[in-house]
């Protein structure tokens, strides 16, 4: 078992990796409920609730559909209706969308209760349970609605990730390429060394407890720098600005993690443009890429105008002005705020053509 | 004119009373949306839009009905539509439930921006528009979803209360002698000597200033030591937890201030009860409520077994326990977690016949 103590603006907390006794971890004073889509509660609710007995479970169904106010305000009514009071801890089982509702909810219930994350996919475990960033989805864009709300305590089964769909794997392995690329060079390597071997069976649990440990060091790292995202934990966002952009213009039929691998092509590529690292690092992310199974091409029928459009109404942008987050080397990344928005233009119609 | 600096975990920000120059106190950088209910557009946005120009605005119907889910996300996607990024600020311009919602939906819009208040209630100004809590109300229950989210700056204007109903106004001074008898036994005597001279018109403005002012002092002091409601900010409680179950069980007959005004007679005779405080102080306090024409006996018909359990389901309870604030002399309360829920029930049996 891996332990990572977090300590950041707005609380602190351990990372369990592999934890020897789940039932320990799980054992929390107060009322509790259980929250995870109808996927993981055929998969995993029954192992749950046996190691956070006694608690309530509420199930909705799975999608990405569901991040929306309806799911939120049917927790927030659940626990109200248990008449679960300040005391009381969230217990969030499933991907992002599970852990952004369910840390939500416990952000604004009796105006904030207690959250842990048991994250359940690759995604979920390497970035979107750490960090407190909780959220969702308006009509107008995704997590344009959200808290800050840090979780008391993350718990990382990799086994769990036995009964992901391979899709799924690729996705959070999108998010560990993104991390390796921000801030650790030994990880990028390690997956280069062992990128065949990541979608075998039965799953290489030691060495994905390996790659989530890392991730959470780096992202944790970052986050604890700046909790409220002033400052470096925008370098979180590498490739995201693009892939952001991609993902609703491609009416989400690209997956965030694919949006994301798409997203790091094209900042490589401009940060070569722009003289801001060697051409030889963006054919080395591309290569990891491929062999990872990621797409790396911007799909057809996307307009470039529109993807500018799109990456300046992101949350992140501040008076239409884009924030990218650029590759200076393997681990090394830099925010620029001053690319003029027709160099990206032109950019963005060159390489979508 | 006055200006208090408020200092507190979560935001540092002044309160200003009657400002002379209301235009430079909302001149403000970045987007504005600025929020009111369908009452105060007619009497006051022309006025207000003036000063905060340029900005939008959001009217929504008058009435606790709003304070709901429904508005809250309505405020968030009008912003959104509007394209305002994290720089913006929400003005919420109205009385508490505008207050309430205007915050919360400043703090969840991108995870949070900033948020100006300016109360145009009694209730609003010296208590709901300071302080950082905000919420909206389920079907379960009042307030029980919600964000502690301070400020950026509170603009006072007592002209305001010019086009204020009387019960509105009474409202607003239970919440006053709430205040004096919590914090400011100077207040409460103030209070006592022009009781018949606060529903005169012209409203005796600078009376009305004092009296903010030093109610805001007082809550001001009490948020900045305990902002996030661990230790005594309890105290502003006092009245309430009687309080809000009599509104509840009247079904919002009861104004929140009338039930409070009970909750406070309430809670001083159980207080002379247990020798708490002396006899003297209850009645005081009593006099001083009929004189500001304020109820201070329990309506027929409602039943003192729900009452306790509406105060055991209140949001402050912790295991069932409820946690009275009682008066140990004007301008002195204690927070008392011990009473025996028997004793309570007795004493409730006793006041209600």
């Amino acid at each position: 078992m891996e332990k990572l103590h977090i300590s950041c603006d707005g609380g602190d907390y351990d990372i369990l990796i592999a934890p020897e006794h789940p039932e320990e971890a799980l054992a929390l004073p107060g009322g509790k409920l259980l929250v995870c889509d109808s996927n993981v509660a055929k998969l995993h609710r029954a192992w749950a609730e046996k190691l956070t007995a006694p608690a309530d479970t509420f199930v909705f169904p799975a999608g990405e559909k569901a991040k929306n106010a309806d799911t939120l305000l049917a927790i927030c009514r659940r626990a109200a209706q248990l008449k679960l009071d300040r005391g009381a801890t969230f217990v969030a089982l499933g991907g992002g969308v599970t852990g952004d509702l369910t840390g939500f909810a416990a952000a604004i219930y009796l105006r904030g209760v207690e959250v842990m994350q048991i994250p359940t996919t690759l995604l979920a475990m390497v970035d979107s349970s750490v960090g407190g960033k909780t959220a969702i989805d308006i009509p107008e864009g995704k997590n344009l609605v959200g808290a800050f709300h840090q979780p008391c305590r993350v718990v990382i089964e990799p086994r769990l990730l036995a009964t992901l769909p391979k899709r799924e794997l690729g996705n959070g392995l999108a998010e560990v390429v993104k991390t390796a690329v921000l801030g650790d060079a030994q990880l990028f390597e390690l997956l280069e060394s062992n990128a065949r071997r990541l979608f075998d069976a039965p799953l290489p649990e030691d060495l994905y407890a390996e790659i989530i440990l890392r991730c959470c060091r780096v992202k944790s790292a970052v986050v604890a720098a700046d909790a409220h995202e002033h400052g470096c934990r925008a370098f979180l966002n590498y490739g995201h600005t693009f892939g952001h952009a991609l993902e609703l213009l491609s009416g989400f039929r690209l997956a965030h993690g694919e949006g994301v691998a798409i997203g790091m092509v094209l900042a490589a590529k401009l940060a070569v443009r722009l003289g801001v690292c060697e051409a030889e690092l963006a054919a080395r992310q591309l290569e990891l890429l491929r062999a990872l199974g990621l797409p790396t091409l911007v799909p057809a029928g996307i307009d470039p105008r529109a993807c500018l459009d799109a990456m300046r109404g992101d949350k992140k942008a501040r008076n239409g002005r884009v924030v990218l987050i650029l590759p200076e080397a393997i681990g090394k990344v830099r925010a620029v705020g001053d690319v003029p928005p027709e160099i990206i233009a032109d950019f963005l119609r060159e390489v979508f053509a």
